[in-house]
């Protein structure tokens, strides 16, 4: 995620809240963090929400107050006011009802979630019994398998599919390292601190906090006042600490104690620690997966041949020390990341199988459309590039490839959108930013970042190290053109002195530029003089030597495009984008995951606690092991309703049901998740089925016109199920035995000769 | 792997090499680890080798020595003398042959092998190019892949088949966790510093380096002198701070640069971290992933369903601030670990599955046997649990759990065995503890441990936190007996006066444990007194309340039995094993990885840079990644021999090549690593055959008998291949293009309708 620090190094940082942490399912969702996250979203929110011109609305109400406030002014009253001022409240009301139904928590039943999810152990607050850690969170056994089938899916989708070079580095990373990357000097927040108790706050957190609690103490206060104190909260993050001590002494900021604050400080955000057992080595938790993969960028490039393109990719952690983690889930201290560094010549931006993805349509959210219309556009990624929107094919190759890897683990392409970062975001070498947001309750989350880097990351390094980080191609053997500096240096040392040499390196550099350099001889030659690096030169100081040279090859610093993926934030969208309640049945929450993402993939039910069932259930635990298909047995004596139910908690898609026909015939019923619709089939049957619909993704359409369907009607009671047609036009009979009973066809079937395509 | 740490806090820690640190390849393997390495496991090698019994060798050296001197002693000369001494040189140039012969590098081409690791980017020194990082390896490409792989068959061969409970538990750990499991005040290592630069030691270490130059430089010192040497070498890290210092001093040992040392004095080898901006909240990186699970116990076993007993299970990173991590790979400083804590009722161990494993012979080094015979044992994990060898059948279900999955991934079988802790090993709770060993060219290494810990982890945490960790069962409903201590409190506290608190302990303990309460109280009867922890009371003090009550409910704190994987030593213990070199050419180095192991299933090669090879070659790619089959294709100029050398040194197991018959017909040939034997078949049939081969652990003996095979006669050459009978009696005719040749059978096959099983 080296995109999300690196820019903050060099930039306006202010969208630093979006690209500072990690996401991580937990239980408390404090009221603070979900108004924090509204407010920083509920801008954007509402200019995407669904058809509603939110903005328009809102417009609509600041010009009509408008109105009625030159009407009082004028000394208008009467019923021409009272008419204006029912036109007010009217547009109002109409902004409150659009933004009510743009909220997306609306649709979402977030007390059954985070009950679920707390209940079924999906996440755990670390080391709980010992008081806890703020901002460390533990995946309990469902999200724990959710996640290594996504980081599967990832690996696959990516590493495999495209022949990276995957490393795994190291998370501890000596000094040099990251002073080289610029973390050491600039991966900080402002900190202030109680002067009293000493007690550390974040600023700008502060800030935030304490203009919310201003305005909702003065609902009345004007609107023009109000606005103004919401710009300078939008900006919390993005002011010098000079600026920021001003405004919290301006506002009378004082610490939780009511004691006065120190003035605000950078903190770094990196975990120390020393290396070896001298004391002196200072090492850090690395904040990203990149820096592993740019220092080992000379061997990656060995390992390939020598060739450019190629693209080496990391699964692991990521670290940050956060000073205010608060409760949520979206800003931890301990995250996994993966992250992919692309090696491209700076020229040549194409992708080979750009073609495959070009006809792809994104819903793209450009910078002008952030600045004007407010509104996201759906184009396909061709189109995109074609237009100069997305700035080169890998690019949009990425962001393409991304689309697809979420739409795969089970994503809503609906609350998916590629955000361009506006300029004052951008680091000054990045060529093109694209974050990958995706909507939850809380709002749009940056969940993927898409950075154009240019060569900075690998100079730095080469720089600092004096190993060259350069690649070569082979060339047609062709005349080339080079210029060398060949003017008055004697002059220019009596013009520049001291800064002779900045001079003398930006006239290297615009020899290699040979359009820049035809550029500034004209000027040169028009005015005499010319701008260079904030210095100006005159022409007589100025001249060139041009060689021609035959050339077979051409040595370069590749560009760096980087996809960089929160997975916990991936993790915990793919979460709420899966649950929702059984119609009807609040308390029953069933997680959609699609079956190739899924835990476990398969529950195994004996109907009762009846032991004769239990050869048949270890032989389907067996057949579907050596298939790779996982299970887990329930044989608890809960009903079968309840037992489905448990199962549908943690996303399991398909349940197999050992009953008393089992016994006799060797058929068992499976039941799918969603539809909860069974069919019967013979056990042979099931581990071909089973791949199928899990790593192959065929249907569970496929499978009812296959096999005979049957029918439970109430899942909430003991398992029962009353007669039923069967789908495809089979008859049913029903049986019932010891205390349960079961629908199948009454003719029986030769499952074994049904063959699952 | 908390039994490795907690076994060193409460134990004689002479076994802490080999429990302390994770294996990780490198380049450099130096002299001084190689001798370390060999010193250490020297007496158990050659106790161990292959039918030679080293050990009655090196007893007749030492008798024939001993009549020698005696000889000497008593004025002997002459002939009979001279006869002796010849007997005594032929006594220890047998003993030479022998220790020659049982020592592993000799039949391991280690130079062949580290250069295949380090050219092909297996492993990397961490930050290299920043000057590196003692004790710090990032793993490359092939590395990556195997280690994704194994831990994927890990999560498959426990998690998922046992149906543990995965989690996913934080790196960072807070102080008050890590001081209750005993890591703060115990995990440590003994430090000396040069007193005039203060450069740190590890004071063992230096005791052991020096022992090691004084036999070097002292060749003729006398049998019994050099044995009291090494005696004191081999206890090295077994020493008080105090004594070490003694011994250091009687060595008069220095510095590296000649000056003094320090007294030794216990270095904690966890990385210190603060958590939180203020500096205050000490953490470390976590020494071993079990606290995790543990701390989260109560949470785990309501997920159960408050079910005993159940597996937790974690794959993460463990930490070590090693204090001189050499060059080698065997100590490092950060680590994959993979972890078990199996938790079940105390007195009742035996494993529902345990049937399934009983009849699987496994190779034991008991603790006897390691003082006796030094010989190890075959023997059925049944037999094993019977004869009380292995302490419970929970325990023996593991141990074979554990070989079958290093047989699955590759391991050489006859290179792995259990050694059981000797008693002054194991912890004082423990009941009992195996580690497989896994024999490399550096000796016998410790890669998994297998302990029963008893009750001691969620005692510790329970004391600390008064969280209860513990479980229920129903039981029939029954009458038991209980105890109560009714006797002469005053004439107690008379007699034992400080001491009373300590003996009326030792009484409560005493009432829970009926047997040994019936033994203490016959004694009495009899002898009128009895010893009781360390104290004499009389019958007289002594008299007991007895109750009868009905129980329905045994509440009990589980037990736990873990098995702990270095996946690190795992996988540089797989990469030994699988490395080979051409019989008679020790420049083409293979790895025999398995292919469910394997980073790449198949590699897919064009005959030559012919762009007519292209598409097929793609579709290729496409179909086998449909199935999960991972490909990687090399279009690279080279021959085709060169390109299979180059996916044998990475051990791909199958490489399809794409030639002009191929573009004709649909038909590829299929080569595989080890016998290097190809067949053809039809481009449709690939993904089954593959998916057999490399999912299905199909052999490669039945693709043979399936399709036409084809010879390549010349794989050093340019690919091309001389006429060769097709082994299933199909001629063969060989047709020569653009420079390359292939085998095909003369008549056409329909291979669109072979189908693989």
């Amino acid at each position: 995620m080296v995109s999300f620090h690196a820019f903050r190094l060099l930039m306006t940082p202010d969208r630093r809240h979006q690209v500072r942490a990690e996401s991580c399912p937990t239980e408390s969702w404090s009221a603070q963090d979900r108004r924090c996250w509204q407010r920083r979203t509920a801008a954007v929110t509402a200019a995407a929400a669904d058809g509603v011109d939110v903005d328009a609305l809102a417009a609509a109400v600041t010009r009509q107050g408008a109105t009625v406030r030159q009407m009082k002014k004028d000394g208008v009253t009467g019923d021409e006011l009272v008419a204006a001022v029912a036109k007010l409240t009217e547009a109002k009301a109409a902004l409150a009802q659009a933004q009510a139904q743009a909220a997306p928590t609306d649709t979402f039943d977030r007390k059954a979630f985070e009950d679920t999810v707390v209940r079924r152990m999906f996440v755990v607050p670390s080391f709980e019994i010992h008081g806890g850690v703020a901002g460390l969170f533990d995946l309990g056994p469902p999200a724990c398998g959710l996640k290594a089938n996504i980081v599967d899916t990832w690996r696959k989708h990516f590493v495999l599919a495209e022949n990276m070079l995957e490393m795994e580095c190291t998370n501890l990373t000596p000094h040099a390292v990251l002073k080289t990357s610029g973390h050491v000097d600039k991966f900080t927040d402002l900190m202030v601190k109680d002067v009293a108790t000493g007690e550390p706050f974040r600023a700008d957190k502060l800030l935030e906090d304490h203009i919310d609690a201003l305005l909702e103490a003065n609902p009345a206060m004007p609107r023009e006042e109000a606005e103004e104190h919401r710009r300078v909260q939008r900006q919390a993050d993005a002011y010098a600490p000079d600026e920021l001590g001003a405004i919290l002494r301006k506002y009378g900021i004082k610490s939780a104690l009511g004691n006065d604050l120190s003035e605000p400080f950078p903190f770094n955000l990196m975990f120390k620690t020393t290396i070896g057992p001298e004391g002196t080595s200072v090492g850090y938790l690395r904040p990203e997966t990149a820096q592993g993969l740019f220092v080992n960028f000379r061997r990656l490039l060995e390992y390939n041949s020598g060739r450019v393109p190629f693209a080496a990719a990391q699964i692991g952690l990521g670290f940050r020390n956060e000073i205010a983690p608060r409760n949520g889930l979206l800003r931890v201290r301990e995250f996994t990341m993966a992250e992919i560094e692309h090696f491209v010549h700076p020229k040549h931006k194409e992708h080979p199988n750009f073609p495959d993805v070009a006809d792809k349509v994104l819903t793209l959210f450009g910078r002008e459309d952030q600045l004007g219309s407010g509104r996201t556009q759906n184009i396909t990624i061709g189109d995109a590039v074609r237009a100069g929107l997305v700035n080169n094919e890998t690019l949009g190759y990425f962001m393409a490839r991304t689309q697809l890897f979420l739409e795969k683990i089970g994503m809503d392409p609906l609350r998916m959108r590629f955000r361009q970062h506006l300029a004052t975001e951008m680091a000054h070498y990045a060529a093109d930013c694209w974050d990958m947001e995706i909507k939850t309750s809380f709002g749009w989350v940056e969940c993927v970042g898409h950075a154009d880097r240019a060569c900075y990351d690998l100079q730095v390094h080469a720089e600092k190290t004096k190993v060259a980080m350069v690649a070569a191609r082979m060339t047609e053997p062709h005349m080339e053109t080079f210029y060398k500096f060949n003017g008055d240096k004697k002059r220019m040392g009596t013009t520049f002195k001291a800064n002779q040499k900045a001079v003398m390196a930006a006239l290297d550099a615009l020899a290699d530029d040979h359009p820049a350099l035809e550029a500034f001889e004209a000027k040169l030659d028009t005015d005499g003089s010319a701008e260079l690096a904030g210095f100006t030169v005159d022409r007589a100081m100025i001249a060139w030597k041009k060689t021609e040279k035959m050339v077979q090859e051409e040595k370069f610093t590749p560009s760096v495009i980087e996809p960089s993926f929160g997975i916990g934030r991936v993790l915990y969208s793919l979460l709420e984008h899966s649950f929702y309640t059984r119609e009807g049945d609040e308390q029953r929450g069933v997680f959609r995951f699609n079956a190739a993402v899924a835990p476990i993939k398969c529950a195994i039910f004996p109907l009762s606690a009846n032991d004769a069932f239990n050869p048949l259930c270890s032989e389907v635990a067996k057949l579907l092991g050596a298939v790779d298909v996982a299970t887990r047995t329930d044989a608890s004596g809960v009903s079968l309703g309840r037992r489905y139910a448990r199962a549908d908690e943690i996303g399991v898609p398909f349940a197999v049901t050992v009953d008393f026909q089992s016994v006799e015939d060797n058929t068992v019923t499976l039941r799918e998740r969603d539809s909860m619709a069974q069919i019967r089939l013979a056990v042979a049957a099931l581990p071909d089925l089973l791949v199928s619909l899990v790593f192959r993704r065929a249907a569970w359409q496929q499978a009812t016109e296959r096999f005979p369907v049957v029918r439970s009607e109430d899942e909430e009671g003991d398992g029962s199920a009353a007669p039923a047609a069967v789908a495809n036009g089979a008859p049913t009979k029903v049986e019932r035995s010891a205390g349960a009973a079961f629908s199948r066809p009454a003719t029986a079937i030769d499952t074994s000769t049904l063959r699952f395509p």
